[in-house]
């Protein structure tokens, strides 16, 4: 099994009838930005559980998160209450739970997610530098912060966001790169979450270097994704009262739309 | 009281202790499009609640909601549970029920809406035509489909997304109009929700006739809304298995950027 199967399994608690499915989770330190766990690894653990709660509904096609307080790596408790079983699709209500309460909850849609070309489409794919003329991203990154994100998944980061790191954003609102799974692995729908919630957050590229906690997200997984990397791309569209927004497209290695995002972050702006 | 803040009302129960906040809501015919009730106008209720319940924090500032079951006009209970009251925003967990069960869940922040500028923006707004250039649209739909909301909201749509009527869609899968509430109401935070939800469908302009019902809606409330009309576009950017996406941004009559919305509604695609 890859390392993100690991990291993400769950495992169902003998039913007890009527109530939520329960499953078992053992959140994994290394999915982590500083001490914190990233939001799209908490979100693939609760879709994990929501696709295999799905009956039939097998893969996660979208996924609405609130982050109401930072897990603890180690275990966890996640349930899933099935609100509706449709033919199509099904929509399910997902926590996840430690001692100390909800950490996140989300609603989750699942359901098979087709293989045919889209009917109509204008996404155009990132269209960045090659792979290997972009920049890696460090585990240990500039001023001793430690993301250990960046031991499992490997990112390269287009050049021209960088600027933040020189002192220089380049105030565009916009970072974009390659990534890939560490070990090897191929994406799949539940791993493209974690690709969605990219690292370092866009305001780095306004000037604002302060962290920016994501509030609520949504993610769309669009396709499934074919080997290789994929190619990120998050913009802002505005920052006020602390408040940014932040739309994120994912393209696999075939420039097909796999996965979009939204999400409104918490960022710190100077008075 | 104008009509959407009374079609939208919320009646606190008598708080029972412990459990979640429950409110009275009595859901308005009005509010519809064809027999089914807008989402929008859904999300308001919710939003209305969420906002009640929050304490101080009294704006909404994003909702994410799963329509589950369409309700009936009339009698409804909303049930609020809060997930996280923190120094800045409170973070609610919400439900729309009626008798058949769970018809719609949502994911609220509320909070306190600055009224600061944006420390940076790109957005631009929509850049409509004249609203006296656009196209009101009717109440009685071609065909005789009924949109009783077109009674209470007057939107006038821009002339570049109407060639679906006579069977020319522009195919730029883009839908873009103005917005008034009918009785002359300023838009606040939550009517906003309505205008964000926009009918009808951008599928429309992409030669696909059906109804393309939400699955799950995620909104961000900007800023207070200036007095006066809004704009209001909505982009799709692929439809594929039998899904859509649409990214959706509203401006106020000072040009300001003032809500966003993303949804994945089901559309059927010919095969």
């Amino acid at each position: 099994m890859n390392e993100f199967a690991m990291a993400s399994a769950v495992a169902l608690r003998t039913a007890d009838g009527g109530g939520p499915a329960v499953f078992d989770a053992d959140l994994d330190a290394r999915w982590a930005v500083g001490d914190k766990l990233h939001g799209g690894y908490l979100m693939a653990v609760l879709g994990r559980a929501a696709a295999a709660a799905g009956g039939e509904h097998r893969d996660l096609l979208s996924m609405s998160a609130s982050f109401v307080r930072p897990p603890e790596p180690g275990p966890a408790r996640v349930e899933v209450e099935v609100l509706r079983a449709g033919r199509g699709s099904t929509q399910s209500r997902t926590r996840l739970l430690q001692d100390s309460g909800v950490c996140a909850e989300a609603l989750a849609v699942t359901g098979p997610l087709g293989e045919e070309e889209p009917h109509w489409s204008r996404s155009e794919p990132a269209r960045l530098p090659a792979e290997e003329d972009c920049a890696p991203s460090p585990a240990d990154a500039p001023g001793g912060f430690r993301v250990p994100l960046m031991d499992v998944v490997d990112q390269r980061l287009d050049p021209g966001a960088l600027g933040f790191i020189a002192g220089a954003p380049s105030m565009r609102g916009e970072i974009a790169g390659w990534q890939r799974l560490a070990d090897g692995a191929d994406w799949d729908p539940l791993s493209l979450l974690v690709a969605l919630d990219m690292v370092p957050p866009v305001s780095y590229d306004l000037g604002l270097p302060g962290w920016a906690p994501t509030v609520q997200m949504s993610s769309y997984i669009r396709r499934r994704p074919a080997p290789g990397p994929v190619q990120v791309r998050m913009n802002a569209t505005e920052v006020g009262g602390d408040r940014m927004d932040v739309a994120v497209s994912a393209w696999d290695a075939k420039d097909r739309l796999v996965a979009q995002a939204v999400q409104i972050a918490a960022v710190r702006t100077p008075r």
